[in-house]
């Protein structure tokens, strides 16, 4: 064997490991007993330790020092493993174990917070989580020119910096500030009335996975109160959730998540339990799933076909032609949670996150202070109170895992969604006969093709850029948009 | 820290990962995608070199060499971390990532070759796992004076040997053949008939599982095709089955679940994620699920009750008194299926596989002859033929997954089912008026407290020992038997 095979053999073993792990996490989330929380922080920190202790074993370095990479996915390989390699180094296995260890807890005790409205009871295990991250930032950011909170971001964005992304996400902010006070001032369409079935939801949201190219083979599909996909390879699985008098979040959620999941079981199956088997960042994860959700999902083409799928599921639910329901499906109104955020408002959510947590992490921000700097920000930023934690500070699990540099993501992913989707149009302009059948087959083989085969093979903005045509830029997204909500609400 | 303090904070983790490694296993059988299997045998394989690799880590000897024992617990924990190590030298780390790697799959194959009838499209993969569990058997025997099969009861059973066993079995035979003859020769009670639906027997399933103590706080009951009990500690999951017209299929295969999940359960939570915190062999594991199966749950007075909670669920189900209903679920008659088979038979079921595995093993017996030799001795025993593979050899995944020494344990199990109920009854005269009103309690709390809260402290016959007042034998559970059947069925 050469030393490259003796690496790639080595590195199959460990990301098959890191596939166990993950699908730890997936059953916490959805099958785990209640009881079974603090064995499961042992477990999990047990997987973090052995994955730790691999990606800084020895041999690693002499592998990498000898191994030549023959073609570009070598390369690519090569490349993937060095920076995995330097990650872990720098990471002492105590704090790699404890993080694991007291984020798997800390998930718990935030849910029990977040369903009290108690965030007092949360913050002593924030502050751990905190303490802990920044730790971590610290020992990554050593030795080099980067931030703390750059360090965090090369995690989720490899090549991301929050220079770069402020300044595209200060080209975003003053339009969509714009757009979201012109539309807030038209006439709203009316708000869906109406309960809808559990068994319903659940059906028809199986069919809308089927039908945005999901494979049941080698995915499932489960409840769990926060929507998320997980897993590569031959095992990638999603969860949705249904609320009774909101079936498109259930919907919507799904679509989603298919976007994510579609991505890794299109990846090329030759790049399986190698550094290529997974997607290249979240960002572009992110454009996935916003594509697959908004640009596709929420088109008037595709709403015209789900409005009857909804007949058909639900009788008349009182919405009278298909212009009302693509209007009612792209309804924007106020609220609180991100998750539900309709395309215009829900990168101001995102931005709010991005700041408190930059501002938590360099310090600027005290622990004790996120609440009110939370709710003051989102009443600049929204024009109205949060009424309580869980509409609030409380909402998303994230931070509570120890994710930050993660929220970011959410909004390039739509910068990059905007980027591709422009792309898409050129390349097939008469998408909307396919959608209008609810057939998204063209649209999802071409971001298979342009984006989602490649896996790890290209760096994040080399894939977009090669996909769009066009270096990323926020303008695609904002065109889209704005033209979308004027057509809406006759701006 | 100690040595014996550092030894236990590594064990501690080892047993963490054994515990992922158990639930990777569950979730192949409850929840897997079907195209993820070459993946998960994958994971598995690098799951278990990861185990193998800690269990034969180096640092053990010199912790096992300079560890002081304070107290019983220590002793214990001591001994049994000595034994695992002394196994898992002797097998090479290539050879358990093979094992875990090849069963994998071929319990996929067996799983195809049987809905298909199709014992030749097993036997390769059978012939591969033959291989490898003699190649490792032979590895454990070597330097010992065991013979390849003892080295590979000794995992199941603890000091256990085919000649031990064989001599307790050959006290056995003779009577329940005997008293099968003379059952199959009275007349037999009518069958159950009508249909059952599936909904009705999950409730009822679970209200048992509740009802023998079962605490769902730390596990969860799942469907899958062959029922079991999984993990140890705070995560203890169980499955069952549904058959439309059998519904005892399902009641007695969660009730026998429930012995062993909650033996697990009552462990002294002391002993979590140590070599003490798991039932100590598969023999006194097979004593609780069959005691709480049968003595308890398939006695005239539990029965009584069960009777009604049924006319509760179902309506009338044409069985017209709880007499009667008493005879129905003690009914024997002829089948194939070892798990379906009643208290009389099923004995005779293990003593079959337990002849035919040890000349598989070695090599009386070849792969080719199998299915010839298992008909033939089932012709014998049980007076007709087998009609197709899977009412046969292909009915039990255990050697497709590669468990060769496992079966005779289940009949170790009843004889000690047998002396604990005799001591139980002696303890708890009036054990049947709780019994009459569903009410387990006091039965199982003699349980926990004999048997089940030790874990692994004591070894096996000494658990059984202590808990029975005798040394093993096979004269209670024959009189039990004897006595039972002839009330039944007037002899």
């Amino acid at each position: 064997m050469t030393a490259y095979d003796e690496l790639m053999a080595f590195e199959r073993e460990t990301q098959a490991l890191g596939q166990v792990a993950g699908r730890l996490g997936w059953d916490q989330e959805t099958m785990m007993p209640r009881g079974a929380a603090d064995q499961r922080s042992e477990e999990m920190a047990a997987m973090e330790g052995v994955l730790h202790t691999r990606r800084t074993d020895p041999r690693l370095e002499d592998w990498l020092g000898k191994a030549v990479a023959s073609d570009d996915v070598a390369a690519a390989n090569l490349r993937l493993i060095r920076r995995s390699v330097d990650r872990a180094t720098k990471i002492p296995v105590r704090l790699a174990a404890e993080i694991a260890r007291v984020t798997s807890k800390a998930q718990g005790i935030w849910a029990e917070a977040r369903a009290g409205e108690d965030v007092a009871a949360f913050l002593p295990t924030f502050e751990k989580v905190l303490r802990l991250k920044r730790e971590e930032g610290a020992a990554l950011a050593a030795g080099t020119d980067k931030s703390v909170y750059d360090a965090m971001l090369d995690d989720y964005e490899p090549e991301a910096t929050a220079q770069s992304l402020s300044e595209m996400f200060d080209a975003l902010r003053p339009r969509l500030v714009d757009l979201r006070a012109r539309v807030l001032a038209a006439e709203a369409p009316k708000a869906l009335s109406g309960s809808f079935d559990e068994a319903g939801q659940l059906a028809l949201s199986t069919k809308l996975a089927l039908g945005f190219g999901y494979d049941l083979s080698t995915g499932r599909i489960d409840k769990a109160v926060h929507p998320f996909s997980s897993g590569s390879g031959a095992d990638v699985r999603i969860t949705t959730r249904t609320n009774p008098v909101d079936p498109f979040n259930c919907f919507y959620s799904t679509i989603h998540e298919v976007g994510h999941a579609a991505y890794e079981q299109a990846i090329d199956p030759a790049y399986r339990l190698t550094p290529l088997g997974s997607g290249v960042s979240m960002g572009v994860h992110e454009s996935q799933s916003r594509i697959y959700e908004n640009q596709l999902g929420r088109s008037a083409a595709f709403t015209g076909w789900l409005y009857g799928q909804m007949r058909d599921q639900f009788g008349d639910f009182g919405v009278a032609d298909a212009e009302s329901f693509y209007k009612l499906v792209n309804r924007v109104s106020d609220g609180f949670i991100r998750t539900e955020a309709d395309e215009v408002q829900y990168n101001l959510h995102v931005l709010l996150r991005f700041d408190l947590e930059r501002a938590l992490i360099s310090g600027d921000l005290a622990l004790r202070d996120l609440e009110a700097a939370w709710n003051d920000r989102f009443r600049a930023d929204f024009g109205f109170a949060v009424d309580k934690p869980s509409n609030g500070v409380l909402q998303d699990v994230h931070w509570s895992v120890g994710l930050f540099g993660y929220f970011p993501t959410y909004t390039l992913g739509n910068v990059y969604a905007g980027c591709l989707h422009q792309a898409l149009r050129k390349d097939i302009p008469d998408l909307d006969d396919d959608l209008g059948r609810g057939d998204t087959r063209r649209a999802t083989t071409w971001l298979k093709e342009a984006v989602q085969q490649h896996g790890g093979l290209y760096t994040p903005v080399e894939v977009i850029t090669k996909a769009g045509g066009m270096a990323p830029s926020v303008e695609p997204l904002l065109d889209y948009l704005e033209t979308k909500f004027a057509g809406l609400y006759a701006l």
